[in-house]
């Protein structure tokens, strides 16, 4: 009898039961495509993997009560293992998703199983490839009297980060652990389009060539900006194509596909009320990225300023080191605020210091920024917003003229930096004692007699005006 | 018997009744709160309007095939008339939903009703309480059999733009009408954030009193800005509190709330992939706006630069409107984007020059603008973005240096401009023909073996690189 079975033998199926298997765990494994299987239990042949043909033959090959990982793509292909699992396995038996399924469907499909007996966990799984293979960062959330059943396994094969704690602990109820993999990536998003911005600046107006940001990228990678994005950029800059010599990143077409996470991310903000500008401000970008035949064409008749740079260049790539940096800061209140505002609705008591604590190795965001963030909710578990911990404000307070400086710059040479200056318009108005909302009240209650409070009066007391009428 | 029906006697549905009844029709009105209606047949007991004391004799009231507008609350409240009504109504009888339904809700009401023979019309309906007394700007969408029998009576309470044409037409099938409500509601999101930002920059930077803005703003309302919120906002910055003596504009309460339709837009356009991150912005503005109380402690702790203008007032006075008017431009953009992009997706054959007809007159964003828009699409329906229209690209050449100054300023005082600085971001990314989503696409396909396309080669051809393996 095999410890543990893995439905779904893609890259990351394969490669999480190759991990399960190094470290001391039987697995089964299952998929749908018989001959892929075939191939795979060739190349596996050698290791404690064994293959079943079927769902029936695949659910006898394991030991009770069960442990199955899902690593099939979200959506219906979930709904159907699940249909073709579930006549099949007892109570007590534990079915693990863990793709990057929506948190709602993982919320239905927990209450739907919970009736049969079944335990199920919806878990976020993050590191691509490499991580499933050698340590990801894994957030389970769902049943928690599973949890202690399936931790030894998962907290085994997850990242260990340096002081030695695995990335992956008990997230919460329900859907919680899929909606914090789906804030990780809508973080990521955020990173992603901001290091684009630092880069396209550096392009566009510094004119420096992919090797000397290659020199750059590593260098921020031993500072505060330290990374495996910020690592991997420095790795893309240096690469060259075979085919044609040029450097790889000048080969590569400028668009792409957003679909799922971060657009669930900015949803789901708009949803629960949460400011989240970057992430939605990224998300935003590559849909603009994707239009590139539109953009050739307004190319050719939108014009913008000539793009000039006389300064001294060594000091504007600190500005925008700095500029990135800020700009990460905010980014991530912004996630962090949503999982406190999900939290608090969902009532799933996350753990702020534990969710970064879990990114700190493993996944894509990984970073030692994040330790920054587990300290600051150590310190304080019900920090309102990471931009009030002393660590962050001063980060802000020593980098926010160089963040202004590059902002202004980009948009005097008509470089365009949305998340950039989508953080930093968040940061000043995060900072703004007075908001111009109360004109915006004033405008809703003249047309639509949707009524304003007054700065004198308390709270909860609406007030009306007769706007069209003049006063005598 | 009458000819038109009522239900929800709101001061949406009374005025609206009103309306109907003096363009010469009779009117049924019922609402479920019997004391509410008590009292309007009191006040309008000369009007040619009746009402009765439940759903039964309300539609016995009513010639046949009976056109019933529901003027009730978006959500529950419209499946609960529905619900109620269904089994009184006979084949041919058309429902008007006449408030801010979701337009995939309307889809399925208008599909389930269909199957009765009953014929559904989503109407978007703008204008507020005054608009519904005296001309709206209306948007009906649904059975396009059901057409030709409401079109006297909608096109008769519609407002009428300058030239007389009524601010009423047929949108598309489906939930057609209500989606194009949603988009003028977002785009109405977008124009009052703007107003909202630069009131605050007149207000923190050049220090002006509302009553110097009620100047500004009126003046403003005679040029190309010419619109009912710019002219609202001038009213609001002349009027006083009888309490205090102050400014209104001066004892509201800077928290706006956001639910629904603007929300809705954001969310959309992310669902579709169409770039709307001015619209969305100015919903998480609002967000931030409400978070008051955590602003007033972040204001204690996070610091920004100490405001200073020391240059032209009128200058900068003259800059601001041109920002306004720029980054309007770009909002406006997104929104007919947006519209085309659902009208393709839904089949819904939208005509963009007529929908920016009908928002001339009645409806919030109502402005002399909307000519232009409609001028655009009349000289070339299948126009991909407004910016590529010749006024507007002028419009935006002419502007676009101050706006870019405005917002280097702002960014450098430390003043959130959110939505001038989104839009601008925005145009210089439609323009960009290229954007730094290469770099993007090298890391996905780094960390997740996403694949990207090539330069150099046909769209559809995807290749991977194999990062880690270091060239030999």
């Amino acid at each position: 009898m095999q410890n543990i079975g893995v439905v779904g033998l893609g890259v990351m199926g394969q490669n999480l039961a190759l991990n399960i298997e190094r470290n001391g765990y039987t697995v089964a494994g299952f998929d749908l495509n018989t001959e892929k299987m075939r191939e795979i239990a060739r190349k596996f042949k050698e290791k404690n993997i064994f293959f079943a043909t079927d769902f029936s033959k695949f659910v006898e090959l394991l030991e009770k009560p069960r442990k199955i990982l899902m690593m099939v793509p979200a959506g219906k292909p979930v709904d159907d293992v699940i249909s073709q699992l579930k006549p099949l396995l007892s109570q007590e038996d534990i079915l693990i998703d863990g793709g990057n399924s929506f948190f709602k469907d993982t919320e239905k499909r927990f209450s739907e199983l919970q009736s049969l007996g079944i335990h199920y966990i919806g878990a976020g799984v993050s590191g691509g490839e490499e991580g499933a293979l050698w340590g990801s960062s894994i957030m389970p959330g769902g049943a928690p009297e599973a949890w202690p059943q399936v931790k030894p396994f998962l907290q085994a094969v997850a990242a260990k980060a340096t002081d030695g704690v695995p990335c992956c602990d008990w997230i919460g109820a329900g859907g919680a652990g899929h909606f914090v993999k789906m804030v990780h990536n809508g973080i990521e998003y955020g990173d992603m389009q901001m290091i684009c911005e630092a880069y396209f600046l550096m392009e566009k107006a510094l004119g420096l060539s992919p090797e000397e940001m290659y020199d750059i990228f590593s260098r921020w990678n031993s500072g505060e900006l330290n990374s495996y994005l910020i690592e991997i950029t420095a790795h893309i800059m240096k690469r060259k194509d075979p085919e044609t010599g040029k450097q790889m990143i000048d080969v590569i077409l400028d668009t792409a596909g957003q679909k799922g996470t971060g657009k669930w991310t900015s949803q789901i903000a708009l949803d629960l009320g949460v400011p989240a500008p970057t992430i939605a401000e990224s998300v935003f970008s590559r849909t603009l990225s994707a239009i590139k035949e539109q953009r050739l064409k307004a190319a050719e008749v939108l014009r913008g300023p000539v793009i000039k740079f006389d300064g001294d260049k060594n000091e504007m790539i600190k500005l925008i080191r700095q500029a990135l940096y800020a700009a990460k800061i905010c980014s991530y209140s912004q996630g962090f605020q949503l999982m406190k505002a999900a939290s608090e609705e969902y009532n799933w008591h996350l753990k702020y210091g534990a969710v970064a604590s879990i990114w700190r190795a493993g996944c894509i965001i990984r970073a030692q920024f994040l330790n920054k963030i587990k300290t600051a909710f150590d310190n304080n578990p019900g920090l309102d917003n990471l931009l009030l911990d002393s660590y962050f404000n001063e980060a802000i307070q020593k980098n926010q003229m160089a963040w202004r400086k590059v902002v202004a710059f980009a948009v005097e040479q008509g470089i365009p930096v949305p998340a950039f200056s989508s953080a930093l318009a968040y940061y000043d108005s995060y900072r703004s004692k007075r908001l111009p909302a109360n004109l915006l009240q004033a405008q809703r209650d003249y047309f639509g007699a949707h009524t304003y409070e007054r700065l004198d009066k308390p709270r909860g007391q609406f007030f009306h005006t007769e706007w069209q009428k003049e006063e005598s």
